[in-house]
């Protein structure tokens, strides 16, 4: 059985997996991502690759190598110029890993394979004009335009978190101004409502939080909204209009026939969804708002790993 | 000998040519748009287009007609859904001149057009991801990716001019707020220099106006500011920086190798575009921003025409 290698690499954990042309999984895996140093990190991709090619000899034969990482890629090359959540620049990845082990590797951009799972095997199959976004703590985007993943000229495009949607805005990671990243992300959601409690008299949320408003996080906001406290529900309300900003740049730019949202707060997509896709619709211009459909994504956290597998194999 | 019979129909004037496979214009003409209903433009572009077919008998043989609209068109329908300078809505034009001149017809996007043109016999020779925007009333856009124009699923994207870059901020004529046309445009720059205008002691520019605010317009601006007047530099200033923010937004999300200007305040590009990169530069990410080349297009007006005879000639 032929089978792809294939290596989620996140800021707090790496999953790998055996995964067959059929897209299952034949073997998963998955270890805390040390950060420690780039050598650390290194060292711990080639070990799970190592264990996963001792695994794969009772299973089938090992095709390639998929890794995806959070970050910014040249893409064929593999090189990642930058990752923020990782102790990971200017590093030739796909060359270290095909001199290590003399497969065929493929490094990219995780949110180029997540675009890539789902239209192979989760809710975009057989879609010509995708596009995904990871809502996490930060907004990262995949390109699936005419039939194709889109990376742009060095395969560093498709960086949708860092177009600027309120010039003047909020400072952004990336150091520019009210990036759309900076305003609809987990991170911003945290920020508003952190905002917003200090000056409530009572908060489900912060209740929750146990009186400390430096514990609240995502989950938790989620959490109150839906126990129907007032700011927990602010908080997302504000964040969906800064999502219907967002998608209406997204239906007005590619007129996607999809949008699909994955990431942390897909998770809260009843909180978020029906007003950003009001917002959105209200916007764009006919018929890119009305005709674009915006759903959450099918795979989960596996689409990464699924969409590695879908790049060693067209190969 | 081969020929593509072209138009490009502006809210001014309807442009047509009879161009050959090598871009070469043999027959150009061009006519006042009538705008006081339907059927008169759409009488117009008839007796236009039969006026070159009579022409055309004594040059070559017409393989079809390829017509360039500025609005939203439904590709490859030639169903015009939008054209905010013409009285046609909703007119499916491709079938219309279909049926009346039994010729292969394609209608497209005038901005899509343009880059074709560029693409194959402008400055975008060989570029595989290449982004032009028309600077003039509005903003108007045409995205060349991965080798192959990029409309949208239903031929209705690339509205960069729609792209939103400050939320809440002043009202488009699409309806929505802040979107890039309405800061970056030719409209816009006539909005700031009147403005400024109005607090200063003495200006240039409003003696080159002969006194007459509503007379300030694009080219006078231009003049003003190359003779140094202050508050037409600082219209340009303030042009400049939105422009800036969105090149940088192309730059992040298309990462393409060119990003080439035209339209009306292209010819302005030396108050213009220097400021507009260096904010590029300092917003987008590494290495999308230091990598893209932003240029003058070089077939000014003609790139639509040229575009249309590249789409009648590739079928």
């Amino acid at each position: 059985m032929d089978l792809a290698l294939c290596l989620d690499v996140g800021g707090t954990k790496i999953a790998g997996a055996l995964i067959d042309r059929k897209s299952n999984s034949r073997f998963g895996i998955s270890i805390p991502t040390p950060i420690e140093s780039t050598e650390a990190t290194v060292a711990a991709i080639e070990k799970l690759i190592k264990d996963l090619l001792d695994k794969a000899k009772s299973i089938g034969k090992v095709k390639g190598i998929g890794v995806g990482i959070p970050g910014t890629v040249r893409y064929p090359e593999g090189f990642v110029v930058t990752a923020p959540n990782l102790p990971i620049s200017n590093l030739p990845l796909k060359q270290l890993l095909e001199e290590k082990f003399k497969l065929l590797v493929r490094v990219d951009n995780d949110a180029n394979l997540a675009v890539l799972g789902e239209r192979y095997f989760g809710k975009a199959r057989k879609c010509n004009d995708v596009v995904l976004l990871t809502l996490g703590t930060g907004i990262g985007s995949g390109l699936f335009l005419g039939g194709r993943l889109y990376r742009g000229s060095t395969g560093t495009g498709a960086e949708l978190g860092h177009m600027i949607i309120k010039a003047n805005g909020p400072l952004c990671s990336c150091g520019a101004r009210g990036c759309f990243e900076v305003l609809a992300s987990g991170v911003a959601l945290e920020r508003l409502a952190k905002d917003l409690v200090k000056s409530a008299k009572s908060s489900v949320l912060v209740e929750l939080a146990e009186g400390k408003i430096s514990k609240i996080e995502g989950s938790l906001i989620a959490k109150a909204a839906r126990l129907g406290d007032k700011q927990a529900l602010a908080a997302f309300a504000e964040l969906s209009f800064w999502l219907g900003i967002g998608l209406a740049n997204i239906a007005n730019i590619f007129n996607p026939e999809l949008i699909l949202i994955s990431g942390g707060l897909a998770e809260a997509s009843d909180l978020l969804l029906e007003k950003a896709i009001k917002i959105m619709t209200e916007i764009a211009l006919e018929p890119n708002g009305s005709m674009v459909k915006v759903e959450v994504a099918a795979l989960g956290q596996k689409a990464g790993l699924i969409g590695a597998a879908v790049l060693v194999f067209q190969v």
